[in-house]
């Protein structure tokens, strides 16, 4: 058991703090001969480092990650890889009101109830920093699963905005700075996104992240469901409020002759399916069909605007989140959720061939 | 590393088929000294059990429980909690035609894919009879959590119809055959339903479980998340195809000043918040507010209309799932929900005071 | 994490105590299509069972075993494997002396003082029963690891009576009661066995175990290696208390040049090695070579012979164990030893392939 | 599941190579508020690192540790703590030769059969440098336990020479520098390692370890028991082929009367034992008395001598293994076992506390 690793076969342990000198992981069990990189690695990391535009945060870090073990001659040995990013740009001065307050929506008044001592500097532990140790663990993670998986990430909704699903069109996800697939809503979360950080606040996002090219057979009955696993994963990136697979609460109101996706005869490679309700996962277990998973994420917590709150010592006050913040979290959030789908994946791809060969 | 355990300190394996001659598990990790009888768990298991009105299976199971180990005069004594249920009412003749095609929306497919053989009887591991085994461990995590701790399960939407909060009135939700928390919701789900199963139907359904009297500081950062463990918890009941924490989904369209629950001073409890948009979870670790979780249970895929599949030798056919049915699985996932809930409070009550003292 | 199972990928966790209803295991992580029977298990049971001859306890159990879940038309599922034996033949009223006196050399005080409560009767979770159920699932991992996999264990000293290893003949070992392969020791030790009998004493012993045709690349570095994962698997059995892999302790007298094994030129199942001092494991892995194995076993701490000790409440006293009780439970420690060897083999085996395809 | 991680609640994580450029380790789980300091660990490290006499190796590393997250103003804050040792002195041309061929003893061969792959400078992750970041892990796991418990360990055996117990003397254990608590068998070491490091050969020796003020009631039934893991725990060190609890393999000799330790009334700490051959620990619980662990360690396989090995393909050859060697690596062992012992401690410590509160 381990509060800060995930994964089985192939598991991640993250540490670092958000002002510490450095953060990173172990990622041990991958398989060895997996060729790999820095700079395979930093790819990942340049898709999730703040302050490329002005609808994220400022903090300038390069997030350069270097491998310190677990590879040798550019390849894999089978020993733990171990990954380190060091910190830049900490500025804590920004940050000191908050040792005293506990900022609402934040896991100040939280961790200083649990611990008893919290490193308050940009959230310490809590800080969404701690996800650029997960991107680089996703990289060699989308290794492991070879080049026929593709995974996947873009945003569907900022604040009540939603995209129009029959403008869906891969190729403009990387076109815009809010990996909007929808380049109509791109235009308009522009100018929302402009109005919410003029006016110090903050807004929330719902994103889809979907892995193609999986094999039929991933995930395990019962407590090793993949869409389990998958859920717990995608609920333990900072914010996250909700989860859904496929349909997800949709499915509430559907029929059963509606949801249950028909089979009809396929190829080598499985049934052909006329639907994907069930996101790519029956059973717990993948279909070969895409596996669709979709996630929400709140608005950030640190506002511009005052908010009432106590002191560590239980007094009244009231609190102004300085900093440099994302007015929405959601955005970064994407190369995370693809980290932790193929993390998850290439967990269970080994969990899979351990038992059934 | 288990595919049939969850859980880490209160550890409980599953195991048994639907039509085996016994379900049970074992409940590794459990303090000594809880006072515990047969009896306490079956007021749980009858909760639980079918045929007890028309909205659910009419496969008639006693569901009694037998403790087979792990208590001494009445108490636990911190060695493994051994229950058993034994099937009685299996009829496995009913379900010979899914021996060899597959029942859209069911495992059927992916079990065989994976594992090249499968129990096609009553669905076998893949069964919804598996849970009356976490209702047993959940009647253990209870008296571990102590009376303080209150765990209440309750549907708020089948199909498209949700009840109107404004009705919410938990005394109602023991009222009805369908958990719900609000009389004249109940009345017009009962007039739907009976249409959904005459016409061979079923539906979906939204279920929302609340824990309260839980003590600030449960939880872990980062991959122990009690907001994580709670989630894959959920998502690993039968046909669950969607999590939420307190706001969910809906906090994707609010603003951070909206979103973040203010604080005020409190008592020796803990401080007063001004709402709780966070489910009573910031940064994965409880705050001491009521413990929000809704999960969606996708309709049941055993219905008796016709639909296109294949079979196991990948040819094109149709499929009418005869059998015992629930025109609403979602209702008898409301102790199921309350159990899950109970054994992550319970486990990560052992893990706090593990790691805190 | 588990107090009660051990394994990762091949899992088993047991539960049962001495006197209770019954006890079993659940095997979780089995592969499918092992084709597997009760009679198949029973075979292992009945050459652990007590009551065989006067050397092992009088306690008379059919050991029984019973396959509650994880088969199908005689072949494993791939879904956890619940198996159970009833307890025949408790006695209890023999007990009624140790509810209240700790019996030295037992857990009966560390149990108490850890739990505040313990089932004394027959040891309750401490007796030695609990390896009925390590022996069945051990039949079980034997399978896994197919029919080139032979694994042999045997007593090479009882008291301080050592085999003379120039008459080792492994076809001896099922000739005798003693697992002993030297006819000439099993006669001397026949007849001092019955001394030790009569004198209502006990004695110790020392087993050792091989498994051959074992595949070079089982185990993994630093904290996975199988020769850890052997030592602690072994130290769990009851009353071991030192455990050896080849050479072991009298590794610490040879030099270099002698103890490290040199290699030669082989054929395709891998290189020729000029001895075996490793224990058929280097670094942790196994080299291809057979796996040895010794562990001592204390003697049995139920003695006829009045003892000082001390009562619950922690006053002065005496206690004579009367019970059915085995002179040498070293005897009946050899097929739990193969059990374990058989199950950390196993789950390597699905470790290493898990990892590395 | 983890191959490099040890412990479960106190859990340990190591990674790194001998010629790496870094290694280390994190630790998840440790309590918060626990005072800590780098040169708290270094004082640790410093007694383990190579190059301070001429009997053990003479690669000079400093082995400076550095804390890079975790801690907070000079305690513990309860997140990971990353520890971080950077290799100074690798000299990798000094291994060229190992590239291509076995040495025996080493795990060369299995490394490279399980992994097709293998780091051969200075034998990568199978070399004992790893354990640096055990001594590391170990210095926070005292800090865990308390200044109550003393860890402490020493040599009794190098060769076929023994310590003779009559002169046993804790205070000489750091006069020498072999850990020998007996000075007239130190000088008697001196002459004879002298010769054996002259001869370009090596010895094995053996390691006790005694844990003293360590509580009753630590350790868990069955597969979680004290002893058991502390068996698995110290057969990881490098080159440990034996472990011994208590009177270990002499048990095997005695009869039930001699072995079994009478109890009498005590004080308010526990009952008084007359003897200890129990080594602390009954049922897998501590007993309140000194927890004494052995374990044998073989001799260093890399000698000056040439013996017989193959080359990666297969032909048949000579080595001769140059490098810096220790010739008895028994000697550094003893902060590892002694590291070893605190964080099996610590780890049960947690665990105790999470199921008894």
């Amino acid at each position: 058991m381990s509060h800060n690793s995930f994964g089985h076969l192939f598991r991640v342990t993250t540490w670092g703090e958000s002002h510490g000198p450095a953060l990173g992981c172990v990622i041990d069990g991958c398989p060895s001969l997996v060729e790999i990189t820095e700079e395979e690695i930093q790819y990942f990391m340049d898709r999730r480092k703040p302050g490329q535009n002005k609808y994220t945060t400022q903090r300038r870090e390069p997030d350069q990650v270097k491998i310190l073990s677990g590879t040798f001659e550019g390849k894999t040995t089978g020993t733990p890889i171990s990954l380190m990013i060091e910190n830049v740009d900490q500025r804590s001065k920004d940050y000191g009101d908050i040792a005293e307050k506990y900022r609402p929506g934040h896991a100040d008044f939280t961790y200083q109830t649990k611990y008893g001592i919290r490193d308050y500097r940009g959230g310490g532990r809590s800080s969404a920093r701690e996800t650029a140790a997960r991107v680089a663990a996703g990289a060699i993670a989308r290794k492991v699963l070879g080049p026929d998986v593709k995974i996947q990430g873009y945003l569907t909704q900022i604040g009540a905005h939603k995209i129009d699903c029959s403008r869906f069109d891969a190729a403009e996800i990387e076109n815009n700075p809010f990996w909007c697939p929808d380049p109509v809503t791109a235009d308009l979360w522009a100018d929302y996104l402009d109005g919410i950080r003029k006016d110090g606040s903050s807004v929330g996002a719902v994103i889809e992240v979907v892995a193609s090219g999986v094999q039929a057979g991933l995930g395990a009955p019962i407590y090793g469901k993949l869409d389990s696993d998958l859920a717990g994963a995608m609920m333990t990136i900072n914010a996250v409020k909700g989860v859904e697979i496929g349909e997800g609460f949709s499915a509430a109101a559907l029929t059963g002759e509606t949801n249950a996706d028909e089979m009809h005869a396929g190829n080598e490679k499985g049934p052909r399916f006329s639907s994907n309700h069930a996101g790519g996962i029956l059973g717990g277990i993948s279909t070969g069909q895409d596996i669709v998973v979709r996630f929400a994420v709140k608005p950030t917590s640190s506002i511009l605007k005052p908010r009432s709150t106590i002191t560590k010592s239980g007094e009244e006050t009231e609190i102004v989140t300085k900093g440099r913040h994302d007015p929405c979290v959601g955005i970064r959030a994407v190369p995370v959720g693809e980290a932790m789908m193929a993390c998850v994946l290439a967990d269970h791809l080994l969990r899979h061939r351990g038992q059934q060969g």
